[in-house]
Parts: structure tokens; C-alpha cells; sequence
């Protein structure tokens, strides 16, 4: 090992930065998976799990990284050749769109601009013209990493219900559960895919679903092979706490602690404002510096990251690599089409304001060092809003 | 969380102990997995599970546990229908047969009475009856986890060869790696599945596949769906050091540590060695106690557990209750066919003769509290045992 | 590093095993001695400690080894060329009497043999020969960690009282507090010294004084110059949770949980009953093997730890070293008088029966590896008395 | 616990950011402090101490906190009555001053005005005058952590050799050690007092002095009594790395890997120049805010901290307070002379450009939100600062 003073700011879009409460909890002794106190356990963060999903329904926990519960979603609903109705939001919709092929459905992708959520009078369009409900399943990512920008996913169920189409409805939260609202059973979600490394403050190595009862209906016809992702196999043994295979037991620990920080201690609608006002002043930022916001937009803003354009024929790689050696910060990069093109700050998890004011203070000395056209006072620009978001919050509670 | 004194003595036969170093080092800060640091940790990691699994082929490791593994090796390289002969010599046989169906295979099942590993003539026998080459694969569990008999791998080797069978060859070596001597190259296994929470010592979660050329040939024509689990899509980022999806970042700091520890600094021979002292002193506790050991032949003995038989009419879920109610120690329990009938010591992973020595009083006493009839004397036993090994090293290790 | 398998047997008489949840609260970043989140911590420890030595009096808490504390109760309260009764109990009392001498003091020494307790009439006979009471302190050692005697101090007590002297009463509890039963207020102990790395779990670092009202009154008069450890100097800032100068704050994080441990989970009762317990399953495998407990009184055992004599022409140092290397346990050494004579076996802090037994069987073969004579049978006579005790412990609570 | 997100900023001037690292090694099982794997352990602390005080003379290592190693420093040189030279630099001059009263010693105090460091013309006049040689010690404070002033040790010393005077010198290092130069030989320092919880980047618990040959020849004359103190008990069992009395080893693991860390990875003098850049990006950033720095002299401003005067009317405990509780940042407040005008920003110990960043725009906004009248721009004058050392190293690095 070699010591470079003071910690790294991992200011990618997830991993997160992981709080000591959470570390902590992981470095304990696993315990026995079929014992009772990993019951116990096992029963807590299944529970803790549907209150931030906000649902009642059924949650799946796999050993596993968020591409298997995109994998999981798919195999335990749908057989080959089945349509599937895709989105092209960006990277991660165009990594689950290849998965889908690569499994033997039969995908359908809108193309997108990379700069706008999913459409949902598009959506809409297509169903209806689907008269003969030949579309198994409708996918879009509610928050899509690669781009900063949301799908209004209860816009998205509206366009189904209005379409009356009978389309399962699958929404990828990896990057906004615990960051963002988000709403499993008024949104009429049937499937959703999460995973641990972003808002939920976690390392990577868990990932969820969320199955509603018409999901769960659905395997009963769907024909792609499953075993490791069967929810079948899982929600009986759930039901007691265990699972039917050996969990990540460790990482489990650090679930529960995330969820007690997350639900009992701040709050989530605490968490989710808290998100909001860093990617607001981080927006504010990016206008001071001149630069683009990739969002195109402003009501799909993400408030777990913030993807800014390069000037032209300036390249991110350089620029980040720049602000890795001098600063010790890790920024998100340019992800497929946009490659060599953005750069992402991420600002989600176990984050706050100081944390957030040094993440910038990176990025325009790191434009500065790079030789990147760009303005001063991107740092200024958020301070002022921190401080007046501050000062009204501190104004409302003398009030109160 | 309540205070039970000292530590609890987890002695199932995995997920085993986890020494303070492996947890300390999963509790560090996640890193950017597609960053320099990371890429160095990757290389190490992926460099050092070849030494242990003795291959110079491609080595895997997913996000997952070890039951991903094992799907992971059925579908890169078999398509629907595919039969596949496998080996019932226990639980864990039949749980892999069982996903073999799952998934859409045609497995044939060579029944076993759960005492012995695989037996290398049955296999050549069907294999050599096998004229039209039907079956593509040829799966064993190097060490039956529920039942503590090992297969001679490298007879069923020379068995397949013998039958100029062209199947690939897997093996389960989940609770063997790194713990009894195993060899995928030179005993010709086309695919390895091991998990970390054994013999390497680290909490449930990764798992991996070891990948002959023959193997990775078998992708080309393999038609099971995968994605998640696809080595193609994982060998060309694992060149470089990275994955294709986000790794279990901080359990692969806690692998490193282990293969720091098994390869360089105790010596693979060493830990095997070790294995084998704690497996021989815990059989002649149980002969003295006058129980019956389960694996029925002595050069099948497990070095990583031993499974012992309850007296008839004697219950081994209300016996490991009354020793983990009272010592705070976990055992293994009987699995499937031999529930209720067997229980289980794990003697694997970071262990040392005075943990199996406070292991074997907790039986010794338990059988006491449970009023399971049994003779006294099988501390004594392996007591001698254990002096008699360390005198002859002593000795040993005067003379030269 | 080097890895040597498994975990250490940590079987001195202190500092004694750490458990991981102690480990893991030092382990968070210290935090601002002087604001509101330390001032709770503090006035949490204070209230706690104050449970554990069963008393309503002043305690305080020195970043500093258990030596000085013993410092600290000397210098508080004493002036140059004062006379204090001290008893030769073993090596600490000596040291402790050293320690007089060193500050000026002129303390009394009653010889000892080094197997018992400091006698109560002993000092009643001294005290009532000090006609014109120029004894100012009397001070014995609760639990003398160089032989496993213990002092009934209570009698102690009852015996100044009947001197009817008003000399200062100072017991040492350092190997006592939180595994014996001790009773500051109840006693009538002026000056309690105690430390962190025996009973109370914790590292050292820690040591702690309780001091009753008449203490402090001499701290009036006391002519000792003192700083570091002025109970004056403490009492201000501590009455709001705060220290005159730097608190050693991991450690009291440590402190926090050790305390929440044994008061509110575990119960301090029970504490005292477990390592009664093993204390007497110790010294049944002392006599099993025709060994000689060092303490001749038996009801002055220690439940903190045993020590042993061992066999004429025998060496504890050689005994203790085939010990470390061969089972990687660590033993308690002879000290002073009795080095190289007895060893000494720690059953203290966090520890539990079978620990236990993994120690015993390590000296039963030591002593086996180090051709000590000896007959077997140690572990089986301790075995037989844990079996029973818990035997009746269910038995009882069936009853109830 | 209540979940706070984000990281707490410890900005006092200590106790600093503990590394990760660091508090990773201290979360490891206690081991035998009279065992060969603390014997290790010992040498290697006392050794690296060494290097890190740049001195061949003795290292001391006292469980306790830096006004221990005050405490330690007198009562092994001096003898009650015995005149001692001290300068008024701030609070910590003044508390060791106090110290020396307690003690019976007899400081006499050259006045300051506590804006700057000890004045070696005024210490050479004091000890020109001393014909009779009555002063035995001059003490002066390194770093002073209430004012953020320096001394210049090696002036201090000249000024001592050109009155040819006998005294010993001691220098107070605690919150300089690591961060500013500082060579004990060198300057012909006879005791250094030192701690761990400033540059040294551990939690406080422990003490250090280096002792010169004519500092422990004054220890055969000094009559002030000492036990715990005495560096003679101490350098006998060091001399093999071990010690009198229970060390606190786990601070001890943590001093390893923070002498590891410093001298092998970063290396001091780099150590030193980070230290520099922070100080003087803040100085910048306090002149911009149009506010004053309490450190008169430029030549003896401090790179650990940077102590700032409120404006007139302005409270620094408001203002922290707003800081404290709407940034969760900690900053050092007004000591003693200087209580409720002063505020100080510590820079030290494991820190980096992004993190100083962060902190002073805690400071900025908290001006604004506690209506402290200042002027914007001081993290913008920070961050220019900052990024042209950045922008000129990398030229230098091209150059070379």
C-alpha cells in the first residue's frame, strides 16, 4: 500500500461512498444462514426492504450484482422470443436492451437522445398499436446513470393503464432507490430491479426485486430456464427469514444498518431532499463553470448525479484523470455513445454539504489544471445556494 | 443485539471463521472499479485463485454465491435437453441435479447411498455404454458437503479417459478449495465451481468457475441462455483487471487477503496438512465416543468435516440445539435424505487445534446434555492424537 | 505478517480477549473532546462505571495504564513521607509498594507467603498498635494477579473498623472489576483503582478510580505534587461530561459498549456466576492433573484466573513457551517470587465454556508436548463440572 | 446513534482525521505485551519514533495523553522549588505553566502577547541575567495550539549556547510533530514532549518525550518523586521493546502503521509541504474573507492550524455553533485569553486539497449564515492557490 493523505472523494455514481456505521457491520463473524439469529436477520431487512420500495408486495435479495436482477426480472417472467418494450435512455437501458437479447427475448428499443428520460406518450403509442398485446413487458430505468436523467415511471404506468395494455411493467431503480422517491405499488410497478452499492450506502454484491402478485403469476407460464434467480425457490424459505441458498451474509449486516440509518434515523423523505438540494447546487456549479448539463430536461434532473458535457474537443478522460492524480477524486466517465464526451459527478449516498463543496472545488481546479474552457465560480455559485438553502431551513424552524 | 459471552464457535462446515485480517480488510471504502486501484486488485486476485485452483486456464469470479457458479458452468457450455451425468452422493449432488433440471437439461443421476463419493467405475461403466456420446458432462462433488466423503477426482478423470468419452468434466470443489488438495489442470477438469465462504475463509458471496480451453470451446455451440453468468462477456474485461458488471468490490479485498495468507504465507501444503490433523483427531473423538462416522470408507474420508450418525432414535436437531443453546456453538445439521439423522463438525478454514479442541468438548458435553448415549473419551482422544502429531513435528523438526 | 491459522488463545490474566464488538466500537473516527457529541459519551461512561463499582461516589476515568491509577490514589491523598499499611500479597501488591516508596511514601509491608489473601486481622492488629493513627492509608489488592488469591475486603474493612482507624482504605481491582464481585460504597473503600484490559473487555489504555467523599476531603491537605491525575482537576469538567485535558476517546467508545455489555445484557450477576464457573472447572483440572493450585485458601480462589505450581526441577518459562508454539495460546508467567515456578491461566473477560476448554486442553497437552509430569484427565474433570453445571442451570430453569 | 450522512469534518487542531488504516490496525485482538510478537512490535514503534523526532537519543512511550509527557518531562529533570523558564505563547504555554506551579516547581513566565511565538532575544536576555544559574529548564511551545504561532526551536537553542547557560531545554511538539519540521538533535533539544492525536494522525492515548543523554543524567539529582513517569523504569525493558507496565497496545498497533504510513509511504518532507500548501491556501482564504489572522508574524505562522479573529461584537461559539450544526463540521474555538474572539481552522494530520476545500467552505458559508460580516471569495483565493501549486508541480514534474 502507499498513503495518499486524507480520503479519496469516490464521486462516480455508484459505488458510494460506503459510511463507517455500514463498514463496521460488515466486519463481524458470519454467522450460521440456517441458524436463529440470522433469522431474525433475514426477516429485518426483507421488511426494511419493502419500506423503501415502498410496497407490500414480495422482495427478492440475491447474492448478486444489479445486472442479476435485471437478469432475474427477465427470466422469471418471460419466455424466448418474447417482446419486450425498451427505452433507450442511455447506457445502462442499452446494457439491459443487449441483455435481453442475449437471454432470447425479443426486444423492442425506442431510441432516445441520451439527454431525456423515457417518453411516455411514446410508450403509450406503441402499446396501443400492439393490438395483439405481443409485448410481454415494458422496461425503463428510473434513474439512468449514464445520462443523469429520470423516467417519470407513474407518467410510464399511466401510458400503460391508458393504452389498457396488459404488458408487465419493469423499472431498473439501481441508481435512484434511497436517492429519489420511488414507488413500487402506487406506481403499479411489477417488477423492480435495485441494487446496494448506490443509495442504499452499501458495497456492491446485493441486488432486489420487487414482484408484484401479477408478476409472480407470470412465472407460472414463463419459460426461460431459471434457478439461482427463481423467486419461486426464494419465497418460501423467505417467508421464515432464510433462503435457499448460502445469502452474503455479511453484506446483509450492512443492509440492516443501512436501513435503520435510512428509515429510522434520517428519514427518507430527509434523504431524498438532502439529494436534491446537492444536485440542485451541483447544477448551479455547472452553469457558473458554462458547461452543459447532459439533462435536457429540467423535470428529469437526477438528484443522484449530475452528467456535464464537454466542451467541444476537450476529452473527459484526460479531464478526470487530471482531477484523479491531483485530487484524489474519482469522477463517473463518459459511458457508450457519450464516451470521451461527459463526465458524471456523482452526488448520492452518505453525502453532505462540505463533502459536496470539495467534490466541486475538484472539478474547477481539476477544469483549471486540464486547460477546460470554463468560467470561475461554480464553487461560489453552489455555496450560495447551500447557504440560502440553509438559512431558509434555519428560518422555517424558528417559525415552526 | 444481547451479550452472549466470548465467541460463538461456528463449526457448521461453512461459511466458516473469518479471521480478523479477511474482515478488517473488507472494511475499507469501496473503490472505483473501473480506476487504476482497482485494476491491480483485480489482476491480483484473478493471478492468485490460479494458484490455488493449480491452473494456468481462466478463472471466473461472479458476484454470487457458490449455487451461481454452478449454474454458470451449465449454461456456458450446454444447450436444452443436453443430458448431463451426475453422481448422487449427497445433498448437494442432488441440489446441482435438481438445477440441472431446472434449467432445461437432461441430467442422469447415478444413485448413491450418501456414505461414499463418486465411484469412478459406475462412471466409466456408463460412460463406455454411452456409444452415440450423449452426454456432455460428467458432474462430481469433490467434497460432499453433507455427508463428509470426498470423490477421487482424479480417478473419475482417468475414468472418462479410459471410456474415450469426449464430456466435459465438472466438479463442485465448494467446501474442498483450499482446504484439501485439489488440481484442475492436471486431474483434466473442464470446469471448477468453488464459493469463498470455505476454505478461503471469507463470508458467503463470491463464487467462482475454473475454465478449460475445452470448456470455453463449448461456449461457441452452447444455446442455454445467459448473461449474467456469460465468461465470454468476462474474459475480455478481466484481461485488464475489470469486470463486465460491478464486482463485490470489498469481498475481493478480503480475497486478497485470504490468498495473501493461504499461498504465501501458511503454503497451500501446510493448510492442507493442517486439514487433515483436525479431520483425524475428530475421528477417533467420534469412534471413542462410539458413534458412527457417516462416510463409509476411509480413503474417502472429508478433511473439512466430518458427518457423524445419531443413535438410533436420537434426533440430531434437538441435540445441536441443546449444544448451541448452551455452548453457543453452531453444527452442521443432517441435509435431505439424512435430515434429522446426521449432524455435521465442521473442521475447515482459519481453525487450529485448540478451537477443535473446544469444538469436540461441545459435542462431547452436548451428547451428555442431550442424553445421547455415547461413551466418554473423545476430547481424550483427539487430545492424544493432536500431542502425538505435534511430538512427531517436534521430533521431526529436531532431526533436521 | 505471517498467518498462523485459527484464533490466539489469549490466556493471560489480562489484558484479556477483546470482543469484536469492543474492537469494533474503537474503530470510528475520534470525534471533538469538547462538543456535544463527546459531552454524552462522557456522561455516559461516568454513570456506568459508577454501576459496575457499585458506587454513588466520585469515579474517574485517566487515559493511562491501571499503574496509574495506583499513582493517582497515592498522590491525591498523601504527602511526603506518609505511612501506609500495605500487604505482600504477590507481585502487584510489591509493585504497588515500590511504586510508595518511589513517591516518597513510607509504606509498611506485612509479608505475605504469596498464596493467600492480605489478612484481616493482620492489619487489624497493625492498625490498633497505631496508637497515634500515623497510617494514613491501608491498601490491599483485591485480586492479586500473580497467584489467583483474592482479599475479602469487606473484612478488610470490618477490621479498620474495629481499629476503629481513620486511615484511608485503597483496594487495588484491577483484576477484579467487572469478573468478582466488588462493592465500592458497601466496603467502605475511600480509593477503588481499576483498569480497562481485564474484566471490562477493553484494551489497555484505561484506568479508572472511584473515590468517596473522605478521599476526597484528603486531597486537602495531601502534599504529593500532582497534575495529570488531580481528581480536583477532573471532578469540574467531568460533571459535564468533560476532561481537563485530551481523553483517550476510542477507547471510551470501547468503554460505552463494555458497559452496555455487561450491565444491560449480559447482567453483572451473571458475569460473576459465569466466571465463578469457570474458575472452578479450572482448578478441577489443576488437581485432575496432581497439580498444585498456588492459592492455598479455597475461599480466596480467584475467578479471574488460576495459577499453578509446577512440579519441582520443572520450568513454567520452557512449559509456556512449547504452549505458544505449539497451540498458539498465550499463558500467564510466574512473576517476582514465584518466577519461573507457576504459570498462571486466565479465565477472564470474554470467555465462554468452551473457550475454556480449548484452554485447558492446550495445557493438558503442554504439559504432555513439555514432559511436565502430570496424570490426563484435566479437561475431562472440567468437562464433567461444566456438563453438570449446566445440567443443573436447565434443570433449575425447568423448575422455574 | 442518529444518522448524520455524509462525513463529519474534525477541523479543530486536533484530534485530527484518524485514517482508515489506522483505525483498521487498532481494531485487532490485544495481544501479550510480555510475548515475542510484542517484543516485534515494541522495537519497531520506538525505532520509528525515533526517525520521525529525528533524534538518536531516547524515545519514551507513555500510555496517556500529551499533558502526561508535560507531566514526565519535569518530574524526571527537576526538583521541587527548581526555577523553570516558560513563555507566555497562548493557552497551551500557559496550561503548561500551570502545570509547573502544581508541580512545586517554580516557572517564572516571560509575557506574550499571544500573536507570536517565544521570543528567543527575551529568552537569552532571561538567562544572561541568571548569573547563578537558577534556571533549570527553559520550556517553549513548538506549535502553539491556540494561537497558531511557531517558535523557532533552533533560534531558542542558539540563544541558550550564546548565554552559555546550563538549563535543559524542552519543547512542547504535540501539534507540530509530523506536520512542521521539527529535529530534536538537531536544535539540541534535551526533552521533547510529543502526543498522538495531532500530526501523528491517531486517536489521543498516548505520549511521547525524547530524551537527550543530559536530560537523563538530570534524573540522578531530580528529586521530584515519579513512578509511572520515570523514564529510568522505562528504558531498561525497552531496550528489548517491551515495558514497566501494561502498554496500550492497541494504540501501539496504530502508531505502526501511522510511522509506516509517514516516514516509508508519503515521506516527512512531504509530509511537511502538504502541511505548508494547506496552511498557506487557507491564510489566503481568511485574508479574502477580509478577516485577521491572530499569528502576527509571517515567519512563524503555523502550517497545523490557522487561528482567526472574529470581528468586533462577533462571537466565535455562535458561529461554530451555526457551523457545527448546518455543516457538521467541527472547528477549534477561543482558549482561554483569546475565549469567544477567536476561531481555529486545523489543517492537519490526514488531510488533502479536497478536504481543506470542503472546510473552508464550511467556514464561508457558516460566516454567512452566522451574519459575520466578511467578505466572499476566500474559497475561491484557496482554490486559485491551490490549483497554481498543482499546476507548478506538474511543471516541475515535466521538467524533471
Amino acid at each position: 500500500m502507499s498513503y495518499t493523505a486524507g480520503r479519496h472523494f469516490l464521486q462516480i455514481p455508484g459505488p458510494t461512498n460506503v459510511p463507517d456505521r455500514i463498514l463496521r457491520a460488515l466486519d463481524r463473524p458470519t454467522i450460521d444462514h440456517r441458524g436463529p439469529e440470522f433469522q431474525m436477520l433475514g426477516r429485518e431487512v426483507l421488511a426494511g426492504l419493502k419500506h423503501v420500495l415502498k410496497t407490500k408486495a414480495h422482495v427478492i435479495i440475491y447474492p448478486a450484482s444489479g445486472t442479476g436482477a435485471w437478469e432475474a426480472a427477465f427470466v422469471n417472467t418471460l419466455s424466448p422470443g418474447d417482446k419486450v418494450l425498451m427505452y433507450e435512455t442511455g447506457q445502462f437501458a442499452t446494457l439491459w436492451h443487449g441483455m435481453a437479447k442475449r437471454l432470447g427475448l425479443a426486444p423492442e428499443f425506442i431510441a432516445g437522445d441520451w439527454r431525456h428520460g423515457a417518453d411516455a406518450a411514446a410508450i403509450e403509442a406503441r402499446l396501443v398499436a400492439d393490438k395483439g398485446h405481443e409485448i410481454k413487458a415494458v422496461c425503463v430505468v428510473h434513474n439512468e446513470t449514464s445520462t443523469g436523467s429520470t423516467t417519470p415511471v407513474g407518467e410510464v404506468r399511466k401510458a400503460i393503464d391508458r393504452a389498457k395494455h396488459p404488458a408487465l411493467f419493469m423499472v431498473d431503480t439501481i441508481s435512484s432507490l434511497a436517492s429519489i422517491d420511488y414507488r413500487h405499488d402506487e406506481w403499479g410497478v411489477d417488477v423492480t430491479v435495485a441494487g446496494s452499492q448506490k443509495g442504499l450506502m452499501l458495497p456492491p454484491g446485493l441486488s432486489f426485486n420487487a414482484v408484484s402478485e401479477k408478476a409472480l403469476a407470470a412465472t407460472k407460464s414463463a419459460k426461460l430456464p431459471r434457478s439461482y434467480w427463481s423467486w419461486e425457490e426464494m419465497l418460501a424459505p423467505n417467508k421464515n427469514g432464510f433462503f435457499p441458498y448460502t445469502p452474503a451474509t455479511n453484506l446483509l449486516y450492512g443492509l440492516r444498518e443501512a436501513l435503520k440509518m435510512l428509515i429510522e434515523e434520517e428519514g427518507l423523505d430527509n434523504v431524498f431532499k438532502r439529494h436534491d438540494r446537492h444536485a440542485e447546487a451541483t447544477r448551479r456549479a455547472v452553469r457558473a463553470w458554462g458547461l452543459e448539463i447532459l439533462c435536457a430536461n429540467p423535470t428529469e434532473y437526477s438528484s443522484s448525479l449530475t452528467a456535464v458535457l464537454m466542451p467541444q474537443g476537450h476529452s473527459e478522460i484526460a479531464f478526470r484523470k487530471v482531477v484523479l492524480e491531483h485530487f484524489d477524486m474519482s469522477l463517473g466517465s463518459g459511458l457508450g455513445k457519450v464516451a470521451d464526451k461527459v463526465f458524471r459527478i456523482g452526488h448520492l449516498g452518505d453525502f453532505n454539504d462540505l463533502m459536496l463543496m470539495g467534490t466541486l472545488a475538484g472539478v474547477e481546479m481539476g477544469l483549471e489544471l486540464a486547460r477546460v474552457p470554463h468560467k470561475k465560480g461554480g464553487v461560489a455559485a453552489a455555496m450560495e445556494y447551500l447557504a440560502t438553502a440553509r438559512s431558509g431551513k434555519a428560518a422555517q424552524q424558528k417559525a415552526a
